[in-house]
């Protein structure tokens, strides 16, 4: 027997979580019994995503629930071997036993960073992908909107839009990120939300209007998106971190889909497992060709994953946050 | 020249419509010329989507945009002969003349009351029977929600629904139309929002869910129904008549159409014309066989026209609003 670490929560975050919510705590851990797997947290994830789960789902005094990648690092299993990568959805465990169930092997391409698995290629890159190209049904050359553009899914939505030959607009909320999205990630225009009034910069950005914007914020945004909207114009909704720490904005301006028609519907990563095999052919051409580009910000110790979720919530991620636990 | 009447938007509403805001003006009236037709208004349509016109596209000191039908008094045109009725969309107007462009001939069927191809067999009801069935996608035995269910199209929504197999639940703001709802329309649940907590009365009402919501208010309304619904409802909105008339409450549930997938999309009646032929050959039948149970609410007199458009927004319909101008 020896012991592992988790990250708990101990107890319901209210309105913004805070570092006296979480707990890192020793547990113990068994060997890997026949048919079992033992697995080394490598990269964990932490996303918007988590933060209503803490006063939902998520059980006090257990291991966060989340994903990330693992290694095998000892096999008693028929087909997963030492040495293995593995994706998994086990929590915020740094060690921790398996049979197997819930793990997908990893085939990483040896030319991209080991990293991008768990962001372009991974949960958010599906994400935008499926959320874009089938809930949105983008048509090339189309108006589009995304609000929080220089986030994980966000900036992966917002340069498929552009290899899809669409006018992107992005919004994100500091001026470091805005420089990115125009000069790097290549976009139309960016509006920085926190340096000037969201609706006219909107207006005065899409002056053929928007046939899609792709949520993650919700209140403001959406206020702002709606007048804008073309007919039969999509808003597929990823997010709206904006309500997710409670408080926020009422929407105001929901009228604006009746006359324009448009359809706004909600989704998730896991809607589109159907998408995967397309999706990790297109992403892993697009990110060696260079046409997606991206952020990560890394926080190298599995000690910190309460930081880094709490840290997506004051904007100090530029892309992708992660927690790198292992080599 | 003979004259007729009309009634004008003389100034802009600020909020809900007031008698000052409306003028009935004595107009000249041409001779209809060769190919033309003259019309005698005999039924006119007042409807709460005209309300959000008022500030928008209506123009001043001209005849208030909307239809009704009206019957040919003489006739200079190829094909429309005197005492043909016809549907009209040439606005407020007591007589007025046509080139017949706009004008449909109306077959009402003899043993209808005329004023019925003004509700259910006319605007509302397509309306109602398209949002319900195409945008909202209702399925035989689903779970259905519909606010305003005393309304012109609420009450037909909620009928169609019932004849559909359908567990049906309406919202209405006085105890009469609650009663006739419950008692004559045979509703499964009926809330009078105005004597109960809208939101815990419809979790109470409505305990498998919410598979389609048939939006006609917004705000509280939304907030109320976000929450109850299934995964993959719909949410088609005809109209958000909290918001109509400015001011309301703001939308803060819209997070619930992420992890139910909920689709919400708006829709006019005008979408609906590939449906007229089912649609007509099915509401007569409704109608003649007792299905479908209407009220109406009718004023005498076209001078009352602007009383009937300010009344909507007080709730003093029972049903559909119409004014009576000649037999």
């Amino acid at each position: 027997m020896s012991t592992t670490r988790q990250i708990h929560l101990v107890r319901r975050p209210q309105g913004a979580p805070v570092a006296e919510d979480f707990a890192v705590v020793d547990a113990d851990l068994a060997e890997a019994g026949e048919g079992e797997v033992l697995l080394q947290a490598v990269l964990l994830s932490v996303d918007p995503y988590m933060r209503p789960r803490l006063n939902a789902d998520q059980p006090l005094g257990a291991p966060l629930l989340g994903g990330g990648i693992a290694r095998v690092v000892q096999s008693r299993h028929a087909t997963l071997r030492e040495g293995d990568l593995v994706r998994h959805g086990a929590g915020m465990q740094e060690r921790f036993v398996s049979d197997g169930r819930g793990l997908r092997v990893l085939k990483a391409d040896p030319d991209l960073p080991l990293s991008v698995y768990m962001h372009a290629l991974g949960g958010t890159g599906i994400t935008a992908y499926g959320g874009l190209l089938e809930t949105g049904a983008l048509k090339d050359g189309e108006q589009v909107f995304v609000s929080t553009a220089g986030g994980a899914v966000g900036s992966v939505a917002a340069q498929i839009a552009k290899i899809k030959g669409c006018y992107v607009v992005g919004s994100t909320g500091s001026a470091e990120k805005a420089a990115w999205l125009r000069d790097v990630a290549g976009l139309d225009a960016v509006i920085n939300y926190k340096a000037e009034a969201l609706a006219p910069a909107l207006k005065a950005a899409t002056p053929k209007g928007i046939d899609v914007y792709f949520e993650n914020v919700g209140g403001a945004h959406l206020d702002a998106a709606l007048p804008r909207m073309n007919l039969r114009g999509r808003i597929p909704v990823c997010g709206m971190i904006s309500t997710y720490n409670g408080g926020g904005e009422g929407v105001r301006n929901l009228s604006a889909l009746i006359y324009s028609r448009v359809r706004m519907e909600g989704f998730v990563a896991s809607d589109f497992g159907h998408l995967n095999e397309r999706f990790e052919a297109e992403m892993t051409g697009w990110l060696k060709g260079g046409q997606v580009k991206y952020q990560e910000t890394i926080l190298q110790g599995f000690e910190r994953a309460p930081e880094g979720l709490i840290g997506l919530f004051e904007g100090r991620n530029a892309g992708k946050m992660l927690i790198a636990v292992a080599d």
